[in-house]
């Protein structure tokens, strides 16, 4: 377990794994998290569901699809001649890819790479072993800490930055952790790439809605890291989702050809509800997926051999009833595991899953719903997580209250991740012979010596006797998320920055903002 | 998947796997569980957390507990005698085995055995790749539907007992699903075996808490399956706990001997809170409790060679603070999973897990606690699974609500072991052809013919538009679940059963009862 030893800089300052004394109960009483974990390094092998005759049958069926029914690349006659050019089949905006020919593209794409943080320990690796967790990304709407639904603003966005910022198991910064539509549209992008490297050090998202803006994120990160530096390593992701099925579009296109040639990661997202998007069955959602993000992949290897790409999938069922998309259940599950294999064949990292739910509250449904999509996340192997916390109601709403419940549960799967310390101390025989039948263990010196790191100790779970629950107000577990997300906002300190650094970025954006009329659509 | 294709006998006659139509849309919406799943036949190979070269230390650590420190058997003369014949080394209480003694006795245990129902297409398979599903065990309160915690009823033992009845993806009636505190305690038993047996027709559990209870338990299985059917086969489960650390007691003994010598299955299970119970690390609690299962499922071959016996584990942790056991954290999922591996090597059925909680409420907390032990349970590959629905409150609570939303999530689990269906219909390439890029699947031959059983449909989840939940009375899944469980009952029929038997078991009953004074203590 790669965890970091330095004081964070949230104003308080004994390291450690897990601090100790009454300093450190006093913190942990305080609920403030200040040790924060690096990146998930798992110790355990994935859970796989598909043998390799499945898996080959799968991928023979993507190929398939990508050779004979075909890809859109729609409103992008640069993207059809790259593909003509590269030796696929394009007629209109349709383009045929010969068997293989995306496979043998993405030999240039790397296994993993590091996404680089302006604080060099928050840096992330993305593949192989690593399992790297980020916020919610998207809603439109807020459920806040007096419990209104409404939509979300500038002030929220920063407030989730700064949560995510202080989650011991939340690795990296994410993206649009809420949409600040009280910014216009066509500049909120700044403020929000400026949200993530002023009140957060740890890695984040671009802008994906036009090209122009995935432009000014590029160059926002070249201010923090400098040119040549961004030109040679990955200082951005950025989410490009498939206009699923088997279509992507020129906004998406857009975004990707200027990350991609400017060395930065995509992270090629079929977007599936599965029934709508997709065809009904596990199989073939899989197939499509591969299709799509094979696809989609190789097309930023033509952008720019070597840049790195992550292999996205998104996926729900829906209801067949309604056409509502639900979470939770068995089926999106199954494509997870799934696709998690599909992508560790073709030897590039995997984003998918997280903490989500349909709740339209952070209720036992939002908690059930959550903890089946976010172990098999876990279990599958997924590298990069979006919506690992926040989610709520089919991903409209980021919810305070949710966030913390989630931020709890990733740091008990990046303590499960860990796997059994077989080491002597783990195994205890010596304490096994102290206390002997019929005694406990409470007091001997093994236990004495290992309580503080045992168990993972939940910030919110209260398990209290029923009489001290009760006279304590009988509260619920959201009751207590709400208190502690008060409490983090409270205590919140700004990572340091440099202040010509700082002056450097709010130039930029003024810049950038008075060169453009406000728009709102 | 094997599923029963019979209507029960809940009034209403129509069968098939997924009822299909106007009545079965109508059944639905009540949503009145008809159709009864069998147990699970996991189609997908557990998740292992070990290697062999851990599962070998851990198997030479427990040889040398077994060898060195021993384990009590206490006031049990008759257990002395039986283990100082078997070879074994005892002073006073302490018994202390040979390397491989208990290993060699589980050498006549089977690997897996059938527990009959008196529907025998409710029997079930214990062992291998199955996993029956079964009710909470041992609460003393309920959270009533009016949301009242309160002393257990043999009423609410009664309802209970209907609810997994009416639950597909419950297999079995389980045992003490409350504590029926208002009928004596000595007499309770036999309360509790006749409603298992009146109101259900799935296979169920004895009681244990004195040696002429069990008896009364197996004379009543005769009068149901016959004397010499259950000398032959196993009809009666029941839960051996284990004084942990090492230890044995008489009562446990006295039901071990009454059941394992009338060919009956023990579920001998080590109660871990581990830091009290066993060493604060997992190697060393699974060491213990590897020790531990082994002894007293030796002890059961003792007894009979070839009774059928379960190796069981309940294992939570302690907050180290209050001493309170905790759910639903990685140390008791990594106990599990490793349980699962060693038991599998012992090749003998395990037992453990279920829908674990802390949680006062079914909120959030519990949901999530209840999920994080309930998927590795399945994952793990465990073959018996005791309070797998209704656990509230450190299982201080059976809660009905709780319960409906659990068995929503085992269906969920149910459906998801069956892993991935790779058939042509499976793979979908039909529909792709058909459907091609930017249309969508909602029409198409292949949805149609598919959707009515493609996806799970939650009987409590709500996914309908915000708008649409806040006109329903912005309702949480515990309303929705509270509505069930009444409508449940409601239309609860009781299953057929011979008048003759029932006279039968009820003269009996009344002759036991009229033979003792209450006891209350």
């Amino acid at each position: 377990m790669s965890e970091e030893h330095n004081a964070t800089e949230t104003g308080t300052t004994s390291g450690g794994r897990r601090r100790r004394g009454a300093e450190g109960r006093r913190a942990a009483r305080r609920g403030v998290a200040l040790e924060q974990l690096t990146y998930i390094d798992r110790k355990l092998a994935p859970f796989e569901i598909l043998n390799d005759e499945g898996l080959s049958l799968i991928e023979q069926n993507a190929e398939t699809v990508l050779a004979e029914i075909g890809i859109d690349f729609r409103d992008d006659r640069e993207a059809l001649g790259m593909w003509k050019e590269a030796g696929a089949d394009v007629k209109g905006e349709r383009v045929r890819f010969p068997r293989g020919l995306c496979r043998e593209l993405l030999k240039t794409a790397p296994e993993s790479f590091t996404q680089h943080a302006r604080n060099p320990a928050r840096s992330v690796e993305i593949g192989g072993k690593s399992t790297v967790f980020a916020p919610v990304y998207g809603p439109p709407f807020v459920r806040d800490l007096d419990g209104e639904r409404r939509y979300a603003k500038l002030e929220d966005f920063e407030n989730f930055v700064k949560l995510a910022y202080l989650a011991p198991a939340i690795h990296h910064s994410g993206g649009t952790v809420c949409e600040p539509v009280d910014v216009p549209v066509n500049k909120r992008h700044l403020d929000m790439a400026y949200s993530h490297i002023r009140y957060s050090d740890k890695p984040f998202m671009g802008s994906v809605t036009h090209p122009s803006r995935a432009e000014d994120t590029v160059a926002m990160a070249k201010l923090v890291f400098g040119d040549e530096f961004v030109d040679q390593n990955c200082c951005i992701t950025s989410l490009i989702n498939a206009n699923s099925p088997m279509t992507y579009d020129d906004t998406m296109l857009g975004a990707l050809k200027v990350y991609a040639r400017a060395g930065q990661a995509t992270v090629v997202s079929p977007f599936i509800l599965s029934g709508a998007m997709s065809p009904v069955t596990t199989a073939g959602t899989l197939t499509q997926i591969l299709a799509e993000a094979m696809a989609g992949m190789a097309f930023s290897q033509l952008c720019r051999p070597g840049a790195p790409v992550v292999f996205g999938t998104f996926a729900s069922s829906i209801s067949m009833q309604s056409g509502a998309p639900t979470f939770g259940t068995p089926e999106p599950a199954l494509v997870l595991y799934g696709a998690a294999q599909l992508a560790r064949r073709l030897k590039v990292p995997f984003r998918s899953g997280g903490s989500l739910c349909g709740s339209k509250v952070p209720d036992a449904q939002a908690a059930y719903e959550s903890a089946q999509t976010i172990l098999p996340t876990v279990l599958a192997g997924v590298n990069f997580v979006l919506h690992a916390a926040g989610w709520l109601e089919g991903g409209l709403v980021s919810s305070y209250e949710k966030f913390i419940m989630d931020v709890d549960q990733l740091a008990m799967m990046q303590r499960f991740a860990e796997g059994i310390d077989l080491s002597e101390n783990g195994q205890a025989l010596d304490a096994l012979k102290e206390v002997g039948p019929g005694n406990h263990f409470l007091g001997c010196g093994h236990t004495q010596a290992n309580f503080e790191a045992a168990f993972y100790r939940s910030i919110v779970a209260d398990n209290n006797s029923f009489e001290q629950w009760e006279a304590e107000g009988s509260q619920r577990i959201e009751n207590r998320a709400n208190g502690l997300a008060r409490e983090w906002l409270r205590s919140y300190v700004a990572p340091a920055i440099d202040q010509g650094l700082d002056e450097a970025l709010q130039g930029f954006i003024r810049g950038r903002k008075e060169a453009m009329p406000d728009a709102f659509h």
